[in-house]
């Protein structure tokens, strides 16, 4: 046994005596004392995306209290403006605080149990991280698997979910990875055909292309509020249909201001904004609308240039995040390198599958303008001018 | 096995075509239209406290990327000055994206494997909660209790350590349920000796009152932003002493954007206020003085209008949040709603075990002014005389 600590109960409350018994060993850090450095930057990656002058405003409000009768009232309309979004009449629809990929890991661990049958397609990078959390949590796991840029068929799920039975289909609506969008018609009745819940992760697209969460089944849905919602990352709109129920009560550690528990601990002005946008300023219709017609002016002016798109079929392409081959003989880290530090304008290259392949262009929300387009139009132009080119 | 769905594969794109064809169900709702209701108030509760203008300037700045380079050059600087906060030159800190109860379960998630023998002090609410969190992590939970408002002595700690020999020791430096502090000083070498780990909630308590992460031998520390800090809730600044390296490898689900992970998806904006804030404005010393000679002040005061205080200690006080029995005969609710809507104060009653017996009264950072403490003062006076006094 170690030693009596009787010795020490002398000095018990030093901590509470003058200062000059405390010695800090480490000094105020120098690099604080400059100002934070935030520039002005066009946001046109595959999010986030920009925040308009009346969100910020929003979120840059005084706190009130987060049990403050006006923060319940904030989070009923929230509620209420993702049923709007979503297209759901569900009672358990809220925001929880973390990014999309926070709700992609709480609507997992709701819904999975070690051993249970679980389906993922993977077409790109969110099934492949939809499998990794999925292996966390010990589910038994099944990939249905189609090429990056590719989109499921029904009659390609239809035979993943004969041949697996699983508990639970993962799908992907918006791959921002390739810029591919995934039909959901008739996905619900199928798989609830199979006994099936559909998981639907819409972080990249809600609000950008259609989606009607109860029209088309979808047991559990989310979004993240940094794409075309244009408020700061931090909030996920989430929502679960009363199939989720019996399987919620059986979840982790969601007590605690999570899915499903108490309502404490919200991270306050973070839902400031999110109040501020979730019922899409301009009505979810014409969203979709000037999202669609936005993508198509975008891809025509990339073509112009020589620009070939890594979806093929036009109508599969995602009009929020539009992916372009990069061009025979350039690096891509040139070109997007190029274009923040010469134009201020953030477009990304690839990630996961289409990693080194192509250039990835964000056009969400209040960032969809034709006048965007064609400043980053300009500024591809001007790369494609000044970027090295390797012999052919 | 279910019907084929063929049918359906003509209507795959029914979600590009005319809007004519998306029949919108939940129309947009109405409470939206109104505009977002925010009261100003001076928060002298247990937290959140009031965000100085500074700070809420930098949060509400225009976004950037999360893997923009200034975007790592800012976590590189909350780093710094979170090791400057907790007096610690441990490489593994960083400000997780969540609340300081989300870092309480991110420390004792990557700490604690099912069969762990673990200790928790219980002295209030605190205690109670990382019972119920450890519980569900399976761990095997010992209880050191002392009735809430008291602390506990090394001897106590040396008795339950030497009876259950943990592998982790649970300690809270601030219970702000109570208003009790922890005396850390001795507390480290003793668990050590043991070859237990200590883990401390600092949330209500850092900046505040006096804590040395590396001399004191705390292997695990974590606070929240929204108390002295004086940020928006939503960050959690937390540290890892290299004996916690072991133990992180086995964690679960933290590979994205969590602890010892890679940095992706970082809530951006909400990490700017934090770089603001981080080193405390005052520095240390200035700020435990400030805090300790404002309490006093406040104490005093409370002890002039009648209130007895629910720590009987002096030195055991905690000065970021100050507890007073509810005068007999009154309801702490009149009491509390009374002040909120008469004079735009909020304080706050009790909390699990002092819930009904206690008013709690905050002085956080920029909250923490004599001229903040005379206002709440008068308020109360006026409550005293204005809300309904039962007979005795």
């Amino acid at each position: 046994l170690p030693p009596s600590v009787g010795s020490l109960y002398m000095n018990i409350f030093s901590h509470c005596r003058p200062m000059a018994t405390q010695k800090l060993l480490v000094p105020p850090p120098a690099a604080l004392l400059q100002p934070l450095l935030v520039p002005d930057r066009l946001m046109l990656g595959p999010g986030p995306s920009n925040v308009p002058p009346r969100i910020l405003a929003a979120g840059g409000r005084q706190l009130i209290g987060h049990i403050h009768e006006e923060m319940f009232q904030i989070m009923d309309e929230i509620k209420v403006g993702i049923q709007y979004a979503f297209q759901t009449q569900n009672a358990l629809t809220l925001a929880i605080s973390g990014t999309g990929h926070c709700a992609m890991e709480a609507a997992l661990l709701n819904t999975v149990e070690p051993g249970d049958a679980v389906l993922v397609a993977v077409n790109g990078i969110w099934g492949e991280r939809a499998v990794d959390v999925s292996q966390r949590l010990g589910a038994d796991i099944h990939q249905l698997v189609k090429p990056a840029g590719e989109y499921f068929t029904l009659k390609e799920i239809e035979e993943g979910l004969a041949q697996h039975m699983p508990s639970l289909l993962f799908i992907t609506h918006g791959e921002s990875s390739t810029g591919v969008v995934q039909p959901l018609d008739g996905l619900g009745d199928l798989c609830h055909r199979f006994n099936c819940l559909l998981l639907v992760d819409a972080v990249a697209s809600l609000g950008g292309t259609p989606i009607l969460m109860d029209q088309q089944g979808i047991d559990i849905l989310y979004t993240g509020s940094q794409k075309v919602l244009n408020a700061p990352p931090g909030t996920a709109p989430i929502s679960f249909s009363e199939r989720m129920f019996p399987h919620i009560s059986r979840g982790g550690l969601v007590k605690f201001g999570g899915v499903g528990g108490e309502r404490i601990y919200s991270p306050i002005s973070l839902l400031f904004s999110p109040r501020a946008t979730i019922a899409l300023p301009t009505g979810l219709e014409n969203s979709w609308k000037l999202h669609k017609e936005n993508s198509i002016y975008l891809c025509e002016g990339l073509q112009r240039l020589g620009f070939t798109l890594f979806v093929k079929e036009p109508e599969a392409r995602l009009p929020t995040v539009n992916a372009a081959w990069v061009p025979s003989g350039y690096d891509w880290k040139e070109i997007t390198t190029f274009i923040l530090n010469t134009h201020g304008i953030e477009i990304s290259g690839g990630l996961g599958p289409s990693a080194g392949k192509v250039l990835r262009i964000g056009l969400m929300g209040y960032n969809s303008t034709k006048f965007n387009i064609d400043r980053v139009l300009h500024a591809l132009q001007d790369a494609l001018q000044h970027c090295h080119k390797s012999k052919m």
